[in-house]
């Protein structure tokens, strides 16, 4: 452990442990009301509370965060909702926000996403526990191990063994406990089983505004198009190579005397605090789907 | 009436009256239950709610829009409400989103603001009803008349009669019947008798992002000062002078090279647009109260 | 004329006129020192100045403003200029920049550019000569003729019709002495005959952050694929639908609970401003064309 | 040397040594003539140029970079341009850029900076030469050395001995051979004496969106006005305290659900660019003074 997490405001310490629900349900009268009722009837104060009911769809969405004042504990919490959530056909889920999710990262050549992954993690601005790095490169190995002493997993991929890399990748993966995969400018595509099997688990960062610009080289085709602002994109991972919904996006100015490799330069900044955002979301639990694209509370 | 108000995309119509109900309160266990209850006991579905808990100042804020679906009108629903309101010492107020905002312009003689707000007005986005306009200057009387066919006052305000003035200018605000009094770049300063007397219902555009260059010429000291952006700020008028409740800002980038008299031209843009957000949030009732600081929902 | 012009900053009055000079041509050594030595020769001193060589394409790209200190006129620097614009095979053109550059507004039924252009060129904002606005519906008719007492042409655009319908379109806008053309939201596709014979001279905005969404229904189609950011697009217009030169772009963000009509409401002020940006920047000759691609200085 | 600098468009190889002029003098007639023609005269072709006068203080900037395709030298050049820098009573300066400049760090305990300049200079994105990293804590010691193998120099400041501690900081400073000093989050206030002995060469990162907040805890005054936007301000060091030349501004929005802990975590990420910005700028001689403003080429 070699850098400090001090900051200048610490938050404040919380008296009660804070629990989370999250629900997606049909738009029914009476949801709000019921797990109101139900978080006042076991003691909980509900802290932070988002809800969202999209007339498209005729899904309802509901983020609450609550202080369990009376002892009440997760488990019990969520055994006594079941029948609320029962009664309204609830995907309903009850999280600790005192646990950080376990997280993996995968990182090819380029290391400005992982850098800046790996800084906040460890100045506590990620509500993450790495688990450990995966590369198809050994560059960032001696980075990673020694400056944050994390496991560093060397899974090379090679086109005549593809498959066979990717089932290791898989079990690599899956072997690391991790909840959420992180693809920090990982340059290879996954495949449809890897995309299936981690449905919803796997964050990419995408260097473009897409729908701008999916596949290879976004930069030199936005520079080629002449747009006047490029960005990045943070998305799940599914077999439709950057199809997948979109979490985040952000763009910057960008002028006629840039060249290709100036926009790589700019887009950098736009990748890190993009991909940074939607690792915190997600980690909060704050994004929801809604079919093919994203609530975020 | 001489502009269309033609769009692109009509929002649905709505089957039910759609209600609003905003709250503030000190912050207890059970506020967000029983006013769900209540509301579902009433037969009203919630359509968009959102909420805050300041741990600072231990305030409470709610703002529920619903629909009432078995036929409750907006006065048995308040009076009903009583008990509710009173058990949690609440400050509440419903009213019918149906209902516009009656609102009064005033405006000196820079007129973007004005031609912004009287635009989109007619153009139906902003959901206020504009019963005229009140200007300390002949410029935009013509106008006014002519292409919106809105009341125009023209209330001179001179050095030597200025307490005699804005006295005139106060019973022509409370004559109009409006609620809301929108400071279009109205360049004088209220007195403290009308502050206090319109307080929270007076919005003020500033020409700079708040709380750098309060007072007069803030582009010109802005310029000096060599900084790289320039904003605008949105606020509730208060007797102390650019120091009110902030409602909205928003910045532009500025060069080395443009002059104050660019500033001007770039800083036109955000104060239109940073009014018009502010207007359109309050008639909203999206913005509630918490001390000196506002809540926007 | 009912709205008044006045401004809080007045630019300087020039001492002596202010012309401009913009060149492209293939890089070589010499252009700056031979066109910078052709001023100092002519009495001409640099106000402003900004140029840029593409490494991809060869080219060198040049702007120049200049006072006039000695008494020469255009027409003799014109002339007097031609060696070295024959020597460096250049593309050399002189303006004076007190002549406002004729243009012509075409819109259909949504007002929001076509309003902000009005104000901005009444307030002197935009260094353009408006000499009417034509439409294929009337909805605007009395409010450009009343408010801004400007020309309306009605030319109205059918099915059957179309190829006649715009033949005339094209005589009324070489008919109405305009230079520039710009398309505030005319929803109305120009003929390839019609992009030929104005080319370099129409400038379109388009309601997205192209290459996203080209081609009908943008906001509805960003909503779909449930974007972060909206955006608009202001172009030169070629025979290649929405594929033409790029010249501003800006985005907004946009949340998970707005509609397809929140879209167009928070894109209405994107588009405008990007549009008058567009305009004013290509009447002040600041956008010179380098292939496909703009430069913008 | 422990992180790649590996990215994915790598700068095209200058075939002849590139260079760079700056200058600053009263605005004439014949200064960019006769620059122009000098460099053409020596067998150099202008990459890249902008200029600047300014109406107010009458002073003429002018940033060139060139490319001495026939061998001459720096010197050289420098040497023959003497005659045309006394003509113009110019400020001129020569640079070659295949040279960085030598820089040294400073910082206390807050290390988002640090640690983003480090990776940006290892990932070849910053044209600096880090001599070391200087700190009032010993929190950086073991991540500066052993992640980035450079020197880390601890020098407390003690209140009873700040004088003595400010000298031996001075010295430090000195013998480090840097030209430039960039305070990090370095919570110091320099003497001003060491303002005047490094004036122009130290940058520091203010946290907050200058002229607003200056001084200590920015972000908690920030929370307590309620703006809705925060911001950070890189700027010279001069003897004034946050009055130095503003070099770069940068803002971030905020809600009124957000702590000032959250302020300080958003804030990290927009002072981290910023800082980033102003020393690149600085690096590459784009920042001329003018007056207490700055000129960003």
């Amino acid at each position: 452990m070699n850098m400090p997490s001090s900051d200048e405001a610490a938050p404040r310490a919380a008296a009660y442990p804070t629990f989370l629900v999250t629900i997606s349900c049909p738009d029914r009268i009476g949801v709000v009301a019921d797990t109101a009722r139900f978080l006042v009837e076991n003691g909980c104060n509900i802290v932070e509370s988002a809800q969202y009911g999209d007339p498209d769809s005729g899904r309802f969405f509901l983020r609450t965060a609550f202080e369990s004042q009376q002892g009440a504990g997760l488990d019990a919490l969520r055994a006594a909702f079941e029948p609320i959530a029962v009664k309204y056909a609830m995907d309903a889920a009850f999280y600790d926000q005192g646990v950080k999710m376990p997280a993996l990262l995968l990182v090819s050549k380029l290391g400005h996403c992982l850098n800046d992954l790996l800084y906040r993690w460890r100045a506590g601005a990620l509500p993450i526990d790495i688990k450990g790095v995966i590369s198809n490169h050994l560059d960032f190995k001696h980075f990673v191990e020694t400056s944050y002493g994390l496991p560093f997993t060397y899974i090379p991929i090679e086109k005549a063994t593809k498959a066979a890399d990717m089932q290791r990748l898989g079990e690599a993966m899956e072997g690391s406990g991790a909840e959420l995969f992180v693809l920090a400018r990982y340059m290879q595509v996954l495949t449809p089983a890897l995309c299936d099997r981690f449905s919803g688990r796997v964050i990419n960062i995408h260097h473009s505004f897409l729908p701008s610009f999916m596949g290879a080289r976004p930069y030199q085709r936005a520079h080629e198009r002449g747009v006047k602002l490029i960005g990045a994109t943070a998305h799940y991972v599914t077999s439709d190579l950057d199809e997948g919904p979109i979490i985040e996006q952000s763009v910057e100015r960008v002028r006629h005397n840039q060249t290709t490799s100036d926009y790589v330069a700019v887009g950098r900044d736009v990748e890190a605090v993009v991909l940074a955002r939607a690792v915190k979301w997600h980690a909060e639990r704050r994004i929801l789907m809604n079919g093919h694209r994203t609530v975020v509370f």
